[in-house]
């Protein structure tokens, strides 16, 4: 993956948007915690969110505006973002909270509350300080400008170690189409929830439920396949905008082919962004693809591997450079997906260490463990008795994961 | 919970029941791994197995013989048991190992096959060295004794830290019954894999189908409601069998009142040895009782339990003492059970936390942290829904379980 500059704001702009970012001293003093994101007339906005049976109120909130978002084309959107507070399990005032940020930005953009969308990433149970907010709304929208998306990446952190970034363009037809995309991670330290928030934004002209279709396919793939630890956050959203800017015929039904080719790009922009947060997860060493095959269906593959990958023993071994495939065998038989034991192959990289239900014959521990040693691994398990697939990303367990999650609480 | 004085083997005797165990070398050297238990001719056997699709060939071995085991009341029962191998993944020669262990033991006791159970404990994928088994089955078979069973519970433990045993009489009319476990815990060490093994003998005369009724009830309350980091071993197996020795009448009828009497005792056995496994679990240095209360029903009551037992933030929060109820809030969340966040209570200990949806009023957060100072801790939460009900143990998760689970393969 190349490494991104984030030097210069100006390479990552889309006619249309506008972004602003400060420091609303939410939980940490000087730090970026606010963010606006402002979408002329005529945008979309498509989203998925977390299934959680606890969902905060920022994301029940932006979900009705999402829904209701085909209906209210003719009026910019706004989509404030705070870190600090996650706004969740703070009963009937998170929800009044929420309602007055949206109605102070309501009132000083001139925009209808039902386009503006918010999200939420913090602490857990503690009342969202939704007056510091307000505050710094006018400065907050004064300020808008179309580059300064670097600094929202960076105002969306909690516990991420960097900023994730991603600008992509292609072309369709004749012209060129943009895509930028930033993501917070799932790192999380006491007492904070973590939480994955991702804001893509596109010039595309398309309808919205073409882009909703696409945006719920796409998550599935990238951030909905990824795992740091299990555990699903009360407040994780995925929204996938276009400013409906760029110089093309409007893409209306399911069966353009222009499609296509906008899905690949968007589809990269989303994979890589997923792949950072994992990277970026909590005391994780190590970057683990896994990628089944021959399942009885995509399902039944999706379980294998996130059942692999959530394993504790098998992460503890990867943490260990240990090539311990055992504990492989145990993760797929605890996911109660239907296998037969000896059409299981298992591959660590171009390695094939188990067949005919047993370790292979050639099987070379020393080779196993060299290879275990990269930072970026492949586990692929080959079940043999279908056509079902899936690719899920995850990391190792370390010390310092425990470190940051139980050590340290201020 | 009572320490128990292992010094006197003499106490914990069943009538019809005998014991052997000795050191087969299967692993490590002079320590015991290899043991018999000998039940006499009228004895029944029932079980419950793991769920796993990578069930080892013992697993399917003895749950065959559990099966016909009321047709062949006529002649003993054996148990074998081995650690040092779990004899998992191990081809068509895992399946064959084991029918030679059982002739060898068939022959030396003019027994059928059919009356022989087998469980293996250890490392996962290496084949079974079942001669050094068979050499050992002579003097394996001459050193049956009544009194021997503490050497039993340490022959088949593998990184269990202390053995695990339970005797308890009753009085059931006018005599007394006896029943006897022992089990061995879900300690894991790489390369092996943790199993859950536990034989339990009464001497009640009881029926097999009331007998294997009472097993699998009670092991969902006990051994299956117990969690150290949520996987699955593919060799898990719970026997419990009588010698029908015990003066009385025999239990023929479900409606029988004495099984009400008989299942509260083997019901404490059970609970007590599956806390003892936790209590040992890997790194685990608290015991948690989750304790769920008003679910929509039992079910949605457990997978709500286990839902934070096997969280990995709500663990490493408990081992850093800390009271963080939003992350229990987290993981009731992402069970996917109903529940409605406003009715939703959690106390911990006998703090409520959490009312209204939202952190209680009077929440004392300096009570709450001096409450998770102490080694045996209770979280419970009334979902305020319906009438479900679970309880669950789980342990906290430390840096040691990372530790022996990464860092010190041989």
């Amino acid at each position: 993956m190349k490494k991104i500059d984030f030097s210069n704001n100006k390479k990552f702009m889309i006619k249309g948007a506008r972004f602003s970012s400060l420091c609303a001293n939410i939980k940490y003093k000087n730090r970026l915690d606010l963010t606006l994101i402002l979408l002329e007339a005529g945008s979309i906005v498509t989203g998925v969110f977390t299934n959680s049976k606890t969902k905060a109120p920022s994301v029940i909130w932006s979900k009705k505006v999402v829904k209701s978002a085909s209906k209210n084309a003719e009026e910019p959107i706004a989509i404030v973002i705070n870190s600090g507070n996650a706004n969740a399990f703070t009963g009937k005032k998170g929800t009044q909270a929420i309602e007055k940020v949206v109605l102070e930005i309501a009132e000083n953009l001139k925009i209808s509350k039902k386009r503006i969308l918010m999200a939420s990433t913090g602490v857990i149970g503690e009342p969202l300080p939704y007056k510091k907010i307000i505050d710094k709304i006018p400065s907050l929208t004064q300020n808008l400008t179309e580059n300064q998306v670097v600094d929202c990446a960076k105002a969306i952190m909690t516990t991420d170690t960097y900023p994730k970034l991603r600008f992509k363009k292609f072309k369709l037809d004749k012209n060129f189409i943009s895509i930028l995309g930033i993501a917070k991670g799932s790192g999380m330290i006491a007492p904070n929830m973590a939480t994955m928030l991702s804001f893509i934004i596109t010039d595309i002209k398309i309808s919205y439920a073409i882009l909703q279709k696409i945006t719920s396919n796409l998550s599935d793939k990238t951030f909905n396949s990824i795992t740091v630890d299990s555990d699903t956050s009360t407040s994780d959203m995925v929204l996938v905008s276009t400013t409906s800017n760029a110089n093309m015929k409007p893409i209306k039904k399911f069966s353009d082919n222009r499609i296509k080719q906008f899905s690949k790009t968007l589809e990269l922009v989303m994979k890589e962004l997923a792949i950072e947060i994992v990277k970026d997860g909590e005391g994780s060493n190590k970057l683990i693809e896994y990628q089944i095959i021959g399942a009885l269906n995509d399902k039944s593959a999706k379980n294998i591997a996130l059942s692999i990958a959530n394993s504790p023993l098998v992460k503890t071994a990867i943490a260990g450079e240990d090539p311990n495939w055992g504990r492989i065998i145990m993760a797929i038989g605890k996911s109660g997906e239907n296998i037969i034991q000896e059409k299981i192959k298992i591959y660590f990289g171009k390695y094939l260490i188990t067949n005919n239900g047993r370790v292979h014959k050639k099987y070379d521990e020393k080779k196993a463990k060299d290879y275990m040693k990269n930072t970026n691994l492949l586990v692929k398990v080959d079940l043999g008795i279908g056509r079902g697939i899936a690719k899920v990303w995850g990391c190792d367990f370390t010390k310092e994961y425990i470190e940051i999650n139980a050590d340290y609480r201020s």
